[in-house]
């Protein structure tokens, strides 16, 4: 199966990254192609910048999803995550969405930590559109500052581990979520060093889309997520403008 | 006061239309400018739609917004209201979340009702964002075609009617929400052919958008509505990528 | 248009300074009228107490209600909301719920700040009155003595915008309600002093009856604010008991 | 111990087969005084006669209720329910709050079954101030005409029948409480009509009178059901002025 | 009437306590039988226990059951509880369930204490379970070491009087449950030393029960606790298999 | 790796069927094997049945989940599930619960189609456990009488693809889940027919644990699924009850 990692940030380094991590999680079978988004910010930290990244993210779907079978938008807080999977028909998976999901199956109370705390606003609002409120017990971030967004990972490991054995302590949670495409990889470095799973939510995510892919589940053409009627469009990026007119009725 | 309606659609007969309809909600001391989307689409019926014009909501206001006092979004849905919200200084309000919250003071259970079943994902999840699902008791639609959006509250004006009706009879219903910008001054109309109060979309926001000026609070300086720190961009319509660049400590 | 504002309590040195206060928040074309209530108590502190005024505020509004646009409930907790809503035709409006529903759009999360520990219960129940506990984070009382009730606001001027900080800082709210009639015009005195929006009940409410009343919205007919069939009564006083043993049928 | 019914109603009528029905609820030792209001309405159905009912309720219960054990409040709907239990330090019941307790233990989703529309608003306020919306599938009312509500247990009993057993098929639900004063009884004449249990408002309510007396708590120190300070009244019934003046310190 | 206690664990020390302790909770026509478990724990305290325990429960109610009014499952935690009231036609009452509902009654908001963190997931599950958990504020434990399961009410009795207290003005909670059956009893001898009521949940589970049987509610027929068809079985106990086996058709 | 599927029922022809079914789900290097419950019912319909399956399932992991990566419990409705991820230290995986979760990345809301009607308290029930009642629009029934369990998705097929159809269009729901173990296969065969994703549930297990095992987290050592203490046992099948001996400490 083929799957397509769209990485709704500027940054190319980020991207690399995620690609390498994410061999692990990877079934025999499963191949992954990374694309890092041509416009936009280096790294996305509020819901401003997310709703500008929602809309990058389709246009990168519409050029590039042919013939693949899953995505995966490869930032946690899912930019464009309902968008999309209104407009394409192949299955489309959220990281924060999909940690989460994963979480349920490993803790009744999970809480997600990150590095830095601009972005719990964003992150405690793709708690709430997940619906998942009921189980997420806290949204903790390091106050420490860091240097760069690409070390951040090694440069607050310390702190990033301390904070999570005092989630588990104080807010009685079952896992772990490190959260923020920054930390990918990290899970797995310090796992011994917290009593409850961790969850990485790349490994989370591809796990969630081949698991998708396998169950082989047709597009609706009805409901919720069905693709809406084709319509005039200005001033979008051309891929996208195309796929908005085309509509329904002649995909072919 | 002065107040800023930025329509995200791309017709301005809409935009004309909702001017004139907001007269009658306006106090003698309150000025109304209303804007057109430079791009986009002509009449936003999806999330994915939606996704878009909230990006561009973001670009009219980064381009227009100095010298109002607050700023109304007018799409029932709301694009890019909690991006808009954390990113500018002056009040920002929904179409559809101050109907809503208007509507909680005129009933304990409200419903909504428009003119396409196309919406009603979009509405739905309104509601939801709002947090008010608790008090919404129906989101509902007439199924019968139309032939303009300009139009189609004359053209459906029987059957808006009837169905609100039938909400109030089958779904206990307190209040009716006449939803969709094409049927702003609707509400109006047809006040006496409903036995419960309707509530105008547009005439909310502008007495939210007042009441909001009149209270005079300050911008959040904390919380989930302060505003973003600096940050570079790439490929943004330029007065937005000035103010994402600018950020909090050079606003002069 | 002519608002009344009735306050439950049986101070009026209350009532002049609500009358006062209201000024910044009426547009040009509004006029206030202010009552105090006959009989009760001079400060409602309990629920015991707001179920006593509630019935106090049906009886000041069945005396005085005529020729008015819409009516206000001049305490914090909204005695009596209900229960006028649907005895009356004209839009009443609660200081509590006016200035929650206010704050939504100035926050996602608000907490309520009042002057005495003895007003949480009262208060919570607002809150769960209004269906917006997953709003509100929390309601804090400062827990000093302090003199006169008339005095609180600058007598514990410092206590409270102490406590409002660290409800922001320790509860991560995005918006401050100051709550209880004794704090009107606390909220404009004091609003640099803290870094996110503060509401002022008592303004917020004129806004939201102003919103009302220019909506132009119809008396419910039908629904949970429906006026109840008329019905005989014993022991009540004089206004009360005309309006309810006339009843629907003969309003003239 | 001794039991204190308190019925809210001007009705003497409805007080008698209320005292008369409730012995076969009543253990060997149990011994239950009823009361009807001395001012009122001979019915309430409607959320603006609970208001008055409520104040009412404070002022039966400041008078009369030195040396009961427990008082239970006659009316499905718990007029004055929270406000007298904050106030007075007996256990007080209510029957609707009492009956949905013990629907809990007979079913996981109830009903509520009652015998006219109007008073339908009520009861579903009562079953949210109860915090049981979840377990509460829906509340149905009878709209065939009656003539006396002394009689309607024996006018409207096919009817009510029929609608319970609508309810059971059409709702999903595994027990139902058939609700208001006036049915008290029916359900133990027509409960072979009815697949699933029913309930009988008032004998749930002295069941779980007797619980609460049995179970020998102390009254409340402290906490949303602590006794009010004591504080000055105007224009009260003498014994609630008496009550409410004297405050907590000197009950002696 | 006849009331049967269940005790799941196999501890006949703890059923003796239990039965003992009953006493002052039953009316005077009112009659209590106590079982051990034959299969089990000692003392139940996991979810994985609890599984067990249940399944030890059914095994016990169909072995006994005949000629009871009543059966109560002596564990906080309620162990088989709905499967119970699905399989027999008796009602049969949970400590945890019957102390929160009653608890519901003595405060608006409760909270649960009890002697060891070990079970703490068990009795949180047991809230969900309830569909309690808005008006459960917490669940706390005290973190001492105790010798004996049989005097841990005596050893650590100063430390739960102290949690509770704690829970009390940090929780602000109205009602205190003491938790768990090696506690019963204890709450009536330190009623005195915790501001609001504590509840003993054998002592709320005997009132429940009386109170179901005085309410003389018929078995239900149909919803979620009407018997399912019987069905062959293998491997069970021999009452347990006879009473699956035979169903509902041949009770006789 | 190696995954343990345990069917708590005890007919093997089920088994074989689900072991055949499974073959599409798995990755290359994925390998299943599958379990019959020694003791039981044929068929768990009810949540009586299903606390003894609880049960069986716990002792059949006991003995046999030495060396397995991950466990699937065989039945939709997941007995014994928090149970078992409590008791054992690799990853357990539900039916139900999975095919949720997975249900919530195809449609925001999602429906439950089975095929007799005695299941749907146990269903209901399972959404509750999982937390996922917001999403989960309907359960629904066929109420076709059927001759075999082993050949319903064939004799009912049409009904079933009828009653998914109806849920779609009345229900408004995004996705179906075709539940119970007799339906496994059925979702593939019939996908065409319905016009939104069918969730085949034992597909969507072993796609979750699939995930779970390449996630690679740790067992908890913390938190709600930390294994109980070791504590004596009496009269439990011997695996289970060395299992619950031995404990914490000495498992090797």
């Amino acid at each position: 199966m083929r799957l397509l990692l769209v990485n709704p940030n500027t940054s190319a380094a980020m991207t690399a990254r995620m690609e390498r991590e994410a061999a692990a999680a990877l079934a025999p079978d499963a191949h992954l192609t990374a694309l890092t988004a041509a416009r936009g910010l280096p790294y996305i930290a509020s819901r401003a910048e997310a709703q500008l990244a929602g809309a990058s993210v389709l246009e990168s779907l519409a050029e590039h999803q042919a013939g693949y079978d899953a995505a995966v938008i490869g930032a946690f807080g899912d930019p464009g995550l309902i968008a999309a999977r209104e407009l394409f028909d192949l299955p489309v998976v959220g990281m924060a969405e999909a940690a989460m999901l994963t979480a349920c199956q490993l803790g009744q109370r999970f809480g997600i930590v990150t590095f830095s705390t601009t972005l719990l606003p964003w992150y405690e609002d793709a708690v709430t559109l997940a619906g998942l409120s009921g189980r997420c017990t806290c949204v903790r971030a390091v106050s420490t500052a860091f240097g760069s967004v690409l070390e951040v990972q090694h440069e607050l490991e310390a702190e990033i581990v301390a904070l999570a054995n005092r989630a588990v302590s104080e807010d009685g949670i079952d896992a772990v979520i490190l959260a923020g495409a920054p930390l990918t990889g990290l899970a797995a470095r310090v796992a011994d060093a917290v009593p409850v799973p961790l969850i990485d939510p790349l490994a989370a995510a591809l796990g969630q889309a081949q698991t998708l892919v396998r169950l082989g589940a047709r597009p609706a053409r009805s409901g919720r997520f069905a693709r809406p009627p084709a319509k005039p469009a200005t001033g979008l990026a051309p891929a996208l403008r195309r796929w908005i007119e085309r509509g329904d009725g002649d995909d072919a």
